[in-house]
């Protein structure tokens, strides 16, 4: 890459999962709209047909009338093509198929243990992580074969496990997970202040927040506007809606989408801990004991959010896959927009062209003091020229103490088990799970079963 | 006191619960082998009468023929005259009565929570500190009136939460937690050794252990006897003995007392987590999630431990009481011999007579890395001339970390409550415990019982 | 304060030392463009006349041309009409006189100690902190009385000592230091950009620092331009401009004025220890072995810094003012434009209507993990609504460990020796100082007599 | 080894500068009275010979009629065959010949720099550190070869960077550093109760010390004896003998020999920073500034220590070389009693035949807080079953932390420097010592002379 008079241009991102369906399509949007970047995006996927008909989606993008950049597409039948020479690698993979998910998430219930998502802890984030951090060591060691000063942004979930596992198998790499859970309850403290307190024209980028936990599992120990302390406003907000559930304006009601929620998880938090936490509904339960939110499908209706079944999944994949037949036929056109992603403002920090402070996922170097160091966790961060500071949070606050160095252990023994191939140590963890308030025995024919499930991807372990 | 050439005279030791029928007789027997130290033991209990009962027998004990020592004994009517110029504190305290236990122990039945001790964690503990943490704020502040550089001596349960209080209300207090809880398992460790493994004449003090956690949840990451390390004949030990338990050669079998074990738990644990948990089963079970252990009395069974009722408490209070009443009137003498307790041999270390290393209950400076600075946590540490330092233990490993961290949390918010008088702040503790896996509305309908039916020793807080 | 559409208003500032000739214009000027402010300045000094005359310029400032904001200026008798209700405090006095400056700076050159500033480090450092920390002490506690949610700015010399001690008087006060010397470094590094490399149009905020270590003797250990590490071409540039040293395009030559510099001492560090000292240089040779830089004044010219001489200093005084009179009078026109200072920006950041990174002067709460923590360090920080929150540095670098801890733990013997009144304990911190290398004979007469030059404020102390 | 009913038997100790006269001897005489112990040690020396000799006097001692135990004694020709299985490795070596510690102790003179032994800091320490630290590395690697799970004890000196280097290379080693300093510093506690106070049969052990710092400058932040605080005592005890110094009872004079002194050094100390440093004089002024005690030869006498020359080193080594051949030849007997060194005692608690408290020399996991982890730092630490573990020492006090952090951060320098081999790293450190206070041509020059002098030494610099 070399810089301009006006930014950078050469620029080449390595996109690993490149056949996604989804995030690559928004990257590709907000590379059209940079202005002050060009280059090069290396798309690479295990199903090289769906890289290919990425690199003919985004050329379409590049040259939509819309575009202000100037970006190539290229699909890579290797890795190793891809990454050689990135400035930036971005992950976004999907680890195995849905049907080793159908697995993570359904296979549990019949112990009655159900997931709302799946993919971070619990038994299904546990199991997935066993599969994914094998394929994560492979794509650490890439990256410091072909491109160890590149940056690695990754998007892929379970979200800290990978980001640690990146760390350990090349410590030198400047890696970082990105997740927009915290926007979404800063966006709701902003409608909060909208509609309950008659303010207006609030960005999400006004409410200031002091961010500390696990990805997923991150709470707000302070949250400001202006000179307003968001907390006694919260509290009046969360015993209000309690009962009811809030549902943001801009959707009618929280069922309408899997993913939309009525907070009630969020405020029961609120009230029990005295901290806000920040992620959606449907991930928070998860990181709870079992008996408080997921007993069964009628509770989670009760808390007003929604079990993301598989097969939501798979008709949701259906869509995309329809969409991009159709972009690639030319029967839709590529939007371009503001897609509300942070991925090319943070490039554009690295890069020196701007600064910004933004919340990400990196080991723990002491800006969490109380947890242990090297784990990976989720603060604010400084991104400027070719550097990301951590925000110094201070010490979780003892009310919410236990439960964040439960999933810290659990996923630190869980990263063990991965990197030694060790199913023995990952049943520790597994047994451990605040979700899995099982009998031993029972614990381990679960566990023995998902393993059996999605064998194939854990041929490693035997 | 003063030195002469033998040892110490004029020593006085005030025994706060001097009453005691229990603790202060062990008391009376050790001191009065100690042939080096003389001098009084001021007795004060808020049951006048009872502190007379152990005057008479103290004195009894001190003037026995094998007694070696001369030690006086003095009931006070206040416990500013039994603090006043004390050398040693001893705190052993009934908090409430048997009536108040009954409460802590069995009202949380009726919601499937069965203790089987209830004085330390679990419903039962919580509301134990509520009562207790106000009494030993009053101590702390007549010792820092008093005595202020005494050292204090604590027997009284809940062990951890009562010596913090000591701290927390007069920072410079010199006092340490006592239990000989870990003695048991190292006890343990030389029975193995002798019945399994062929080797005799083993002291528990050759046992040398590596100990942390906090009281009652103690745990062994090193034990070694000469150039042999246990763990590996541990695991042996435990898998052998895992589905029968195991029953120490001193006793003919578990049931017999309320206090034995199979051992269940200990192995149970040790295969779960690699670690040796290092107290009585009853304990260890309370820290536990309430379905591993302590389902119902039919799980308790299984486990091959008991469920210590108040009743059979009731039971041995009245045991305790003839036995007294026999040592005023002449019908029994007092038996003086090796009583197993550590008390008279740290004091003794502590005036500079001779040096030990044992478990105590301190708070963290740092001997413990990753647990909360300032929590009072359960090591061995170094008794010498008026000086008590613990030895590094060196990180929590990282699959026990979330047990302790969660328990540690527990007490941090229990102390805040008691000393800010705030039951909500108990709550949110209360709420959190392992064994209290209810739903808010029962976990609240019980705390509120509870409270009430102890709120005569609660009355500050309303 | 209230909020309006377009900022803030009725916001109040108190200036302490509201007299001065110097800081207190910058903010007039600063506060006269800010169009998003406006509200009153509150002037107290203990030279009630300097106040009073403030208030006339003042009000110059403010119904300037130029003037896009409102601002009114009140000049107060007492400290506590000053701080009753204010958002935000300055701390700018100068403590005592030149009378007692002329002793800090010139008496112990009879002894071979030449100090280049006299105010922060050294002898004269610790004997003016001596007579200044009490009373910041008295100003710290009159905040906590009168306007404890304020945000208070301190300005003044020793820095360090200074907003360590408003945290030891009132723990919650929300304070910072604020110094503008690592910008001159960073100008230097854009200057050298420019010269030296070619690159124009460089802002100072577009060299990107990692900045830490206590106020005057602050380290870069990265500095980044775009994707520029500059390190290496520092070390070029320091090697060529070693022995020459190096004139900013800015001034002709560095001798002109007393606090340019040819930036020797800077490239001699750096040479030493491979880390970028970020402050002029006269500050820098104060806190290293008094051979290095300081031996005498021909060595000073050497190096190709100055001493700054009280009478100097007078003459500075005499200027500002004359030009005092001049602005009431009307001879002359207050001046508004660009100051440099970031007082306002700060400000306008704390009230939520921006954001910035900057460095500041606060207590060690992990951010610099190996120096002790509630020390007085210098890094970033954020600045956000009612929020400021450091930028995590990571370990002091182990060649200059050792000079920083040294500086530590001068400082905090000096706030204790201050905060007790003990002067016995401050001269442990003098015999340590770097610049005192005498026997202690030496050292002590020479104490003595800087003690008894400037008694007349040291009176507390006896 | 094998364990029998009284102790171990088939023991093997190997012994790395196995030829030594003076430790090897002592050795010798203590294992020849340990009844408990029995087997082999292997001597190992780069001089054959030197082994040969000690192997035949090694089986005098052992046959001697007050020979307790069996030991044979063997010289090994490689290094390999002595390790080869080795329960214990001791290391005791002289880096090079006395040729370079000339150099090393003299070269400096012309500078002015002066020092009393040159082994282990000053520009002595620091370039013998530097011919060492590889050889050490070369050991350390042997042991990972041959005996992995040895006990290995290092007297040499430098001893804190050669025990740190064998952390650096070998991580799991079981290493520590030995010292007698501090028994003097005890031993002059018991003779000041002694003289001064009437106490009599006071054993050094009896002296309980808080331990902190690093070898030959460790710091007593607690000393008692039984009840008694000894600081006040101290401080009249040092100030009285302050002027005239102190005579410990054992020899009349404190001029009798090289390694006695008036204790004067440690008075000022005490004087300057409340706590009592603790290790012999001619140690502690060597990390002092060199104006202090070690400005020129008549300042060491005024201060009552001396200057070890190489010249009665010389003298020495070939008194040890005449006694040697009259041990061989039987002109004299061997001695065996009492050496007052812990080596064996050490030992005999590893083997958790007995246990210990005592000062020693170990990385730090966190024993001593405020300094940097991984440091080596010498505290107290018990001997256990296998095991040894620091004493938690809480932090340095701030009047003495910056005088061991800058030693610390010295020592961290020149591991880097040898394990590099980078002596521009290493003059880094050079320039930064107390000692060195010479303009950096001067500095450079001496280093390059020093560095000249021993260069058969240094090759794998160059």
């Amino acid at each position: 890459m070399n810089y301009t008079k006006n930014g950078v241009e050469n620029l080449k991102i390595a996109y690993i999962g490149g056949g996604s369906k989804g995030w690559a399509w928004t990257l590709m949007s907000d590379l059209a709209t940079a202005e002050d970047l060009s280059g090069q995006v290396a798309l690479y996927d295990i199903d090289f047909k769906a890289a290919k008909d990425n690199e003919i989606i985004g050329k379409k993008y590049a040259s939509h009338e819309k575009s202000k950049s100037k970006f190539d597409y290229k699909a890579c039948e290797t890795i190793d093509e891809a990454l050689a020479g990135a400035d930036f690698v971005i992950i976004s993979i999907l680890p195995a198929t849905l049907d080793e998910m159908y697995s993570d998430v359904h296979a549990p219930e019949k112990y009655g243990i159900y997931q709302s998502v799946g993919d971070t802890t619990g038994p299904g984030g546990i199991i997935r992580a066993l599969r994914t951090l094998p394929m994560i060591e492979y794509i650490a060691k890439k990256i410091e074969e072909h491109c160890p000063g590149a940056w690695v942004i990754n998007y892929t979930n379970p979200m800290t496990v990978i980001t640690a596992t990146l760390y350990r198998v090349f410590p030198k790499i400047k890696a970082f997970g990105c997740c927009h859970e915290v926007f979404g309850t800063q966006k709701l403290l902003a409608s909060m202040l909208r509609t309950e307190y008659g303010y207006d024209k609030i960005r999400l980028q006004e409410i200031k927040c002091n961010v500390m936990g696990v990805n997923h599992f991150t709470w707000l120990t302070e949250a400001k506007y202006k000179n307003i302390d968001l907390f006694p406003l919260y509290k009046e907000f969360a015993n209000k809606y309690y009962e009811t559930g809030y549902n943001e304006e801009s959707n009618d009601n929280w069922m309408n989408t899997d993913l939309m929620c009525g907070h009630r998880v969020k405020f029961e938090l609120f009230r029990r801990y005295g901290y806000i936490a920040a992620a959606g509904d449907r991930h928070l339960a998860e990181f709870c004991e079992g008996s408080w939110f997921l007993k069964n499908p009628e509770q989670v209706k009760d808390w007003k959010f929604t079990l993301t079944t598989v097969d939501s999944r798979r008709k949701g994949y259906q869509d995309r896959f329809d969409q991009s037949a159709k972009l690639i036929s030319g029967e839709i056109e590529p939007e371009i927009g503001d897609t509300g992603e942070e991925g090319v403002q943070q490039m554009r920090s690295l890069l020196g062209l701007t600064e910004m402070v933004t919340n990400v996922n990196i080991p723990n170097y002491g800006q969490i003091p109380n947890l242990p160091l090297g784990a990976v966790v989720e603060t604010n961060a400084r991104f400027t020229s070719n550097t990301l500071t951590p925000i110094f949070t201070g010490n979780l606050p003892i009310e919410i103490y236990p439960l964040i160095t439960r999933i810290v252990a659990e996923q630190e023994l869980v990263i063990e088990a991965a990197l030694e191939r060790n199913l023995e140590k990952a049943f520790v963890a597994f047994m451990n799970n605040p979700l899995i308030n099982l009998s031993k025995k029972d614990a381990r024919a679960l566990f023995d079963e998902m393993v059996e499930n999605t064998k194939e991807y854990l041929k490693e372990y035997f």
